[in-house]
């Protein structure tokens, strides 16, 4: 049901067509016109990208027909069934087999694309990639890494985990650090990310028992991680230029991302009503346009529109699920930059590096008791 | 040490002088002469206020004397000591007897103020009020009540706990929501405010387990606790209109507290650049100077400065640690309201009814089974 194979493709004759990025046309809040509006947005600026877009075919089929360009470009494999925002994911993995998500995952586990992008539901998404592509090996909780617009030269910093798991013990929030600071390498160009870990104060004794726990595992490991670690810092330094990467679990980041994103939201709206009062203010709203929409741009959520998946056997991006054409367009930007860089195996590569450190001592302990057995 | 008596009381003939609120002077990031500067602001406004201030003596009667007005409204209490930023709480418990900031917390104790204010270390503060004002009968952790500005037409919620706590269980999340309550409908002059309890998403299979308990600890409580419960509420509604009262553990709350604080300031200071960006633009701001202003105000979080610490045998305000006389004049204002109205006594009674409630079925069943004990 999930695939009609790649007989549909309407052709690759478009030149050096590098990367693939598997679409999930459905499960956005503003459907399928819009998704395709982005992926034509990302066409137009990315003469490298091919697209496998997946939903139901002949809508899709209308829906890409009326763009040249972008019909030459585009696979489209029909799903008929389409997750909504309200179903739960545990039922999603039993019986989504016949959606666009589950089609457009299992692209990137087929290895027809590099990356999946999809604008459902959050929890789906990531229960049937955590299902259908699997965890990388040592990976215990996989996390979603976002972007945040910062102080820092780079623009933006990296929270996660804004939402996988709702827990995270010390080893995963390690391995929040390592991934981290390899997405900001690899997606914010930084050699050696500055990585804290979210507290409630930056001295030492503060904060729950587990994040303690976790600040003697990251210490010892940034060397090895290429990262250096700054220890615990605050809710104020996820927009500041402290750190590049903040840590913490799933609970706590989904709610700061959502916190964060309420309030530019709310102080926007304020400046809006403010320049709406007078005469006076409005014919100086006219004057400042051009600087107003500068801020507008630096502090849009839909230009940093992209949640990563990290930790899985291929990347996802969950971009939001209110994504206009914009934001859709800014998901697979982000897609396309994460599948350009190679990050998938070097984060994989650094994953099980890791991996090999942490069993060393132990070998190494073996090898030496073997050694004085042999002597003894 | 920490008073040297009424008699250093520089007269009380200043009129109808109703309401005292006890002020440590020191502690602050900005030193006494800013504190003394805020309390002078709040006795411009307020005729009814008068002041206890804690400090070195020498140097207070020095700022105080300099305002002829504000000298005679003050007592000023000797306190050597003074509690850092850096201390621990567990420290400052033992060996702090000698500071302004346990000779704040003491006028209060000793029922010479109705309210005490500090600039100084929260943690501090907190741990210093529950040692010598003692919690409430029947509370189990005290919270840190915040204001924080909002799309309701009463222009703030409220947010708790912000802090007082890392921890808390579905009993005491039950708690906060009673005491958020009873200060929005005190210090906001709401009737019957809407309480939700923080999570990340809204659907009820969502979330950890303690926030399921307290789910269903809450419901049953809000009809009793004259407000409603809206169930389940994200990072995005926290600023938002459909609930007054969001509850949450301290952990979580501070987190959200400074993410919140931090997004707004870095808008604002985008929103500063955008405007320094151009002749035209500078020209711009010129024009919109009255407009931008009445938005700084709607966001300044000087003007919500002042957490207030619920489920004590008294009323302790905390204002920011970098608070400017601005700032510490609108803790001291939320100070006097909360005075005026009677907070404290309200607080009080609402919570032993709770208790009283919570033990009534219990009661009821045992009488009841002593009825059936009589008829069998």
């Amino acid at each position: 049901m999930a695939t009609s194979g790649q007989a549909d493709s309407t052709d690759g004759a478009a030149g050096p067509a590098n990367v693939v990025i598997s679409v999930d046309a459905m499960g956005g809040d503003n459907g399928p016109a819009t998704v395709v509006a982005g992926i034509a947005k990302s066409a137009e600026k990315n003469p490298d990208i091919r697209f496998i877009v997946h939903g139901p075919e002949r809508e899709l089929r209308r829906l890409i027909g009326r763009r040249r360009e972008l019909a030459a470009r585009c696979d489209i494999r029909h799903a008929d069934g389409v997750v909504t925002m309200h179903d739960k994911p545990s039922q999603v993995i039993r019986s989504a087999q016949d959606t666009s998500m589950w089609s457009a995952v299992d692209s990137v586990r087929a290895g027809e694309a590099t990356v999946a992008v999809s604008c459902g539901n959050t929890g789906a998404l990531m229960a049937l990639s955590m299902m259908r592509l699997r965890k990388l090996p040592g990976v215990n909780r996989p996390a979603i890494a976002c972007l945040w617009p910062s102080r820092n030269p780079q623009g933006f910093n990296v929270l996660l985990d804004c939402g996988a798991d709702i827990r995270a013990d010390a080893p995963d929030l390690l391995q929040y650090a390592m991934m981290g600071a390899s997405y900001a390498r690899n997606g914010l160009g930084l050699e050696r990310p500055r990585v804290g870990l979210l507290n409630v104060g930056t001295e030492e004794h503060k904060g729950r028992a587990e994040l303690k726990l976790a600040h003697d595992l990251i210490e010892p490991a940034a060397e090895h991680g290429a990262f250096e670690y700054v220890g615990f810092v605050e809710g104020g330094d996820i927009m500041g230029a402290r750190v590049d990467v903040i840590v913490t679990d799933g609970f706590t980041g989904n709610i700061a991302l959502k916190t964060g994103e309420g309030t530019a939201k709310l102080v926007g709206d304020f400046l809006k009503q403010a320049f709406a009062n007078s005469v006076m203010s409005k014919f100086a709203a006219v004057l400042a346009m051009t600087s107003l929409k500068r801020l507008q741009k630096r502090i849009d959520p839909r230009r940093v529109n992209g949640g990563v998946f990290l930790g899985l056997n291929g990347t996802v991006v969950k971009s939001h699920g209110s994504a206009d054409a914009t934001g859709v367009s800014a998901a697979i930007k982000l897609a396309f930059q994460l599948a350009q860089s190679g990050f998938h195996d070097r984060l994989a590569a650094r994953v099980a590096q890791a991996m090999r450190e942490q069993k060393q001592p132990d070998e190494a302990a073996a090898s030496s008791s073997a050694v004085t057995g042999a002597a003894s």
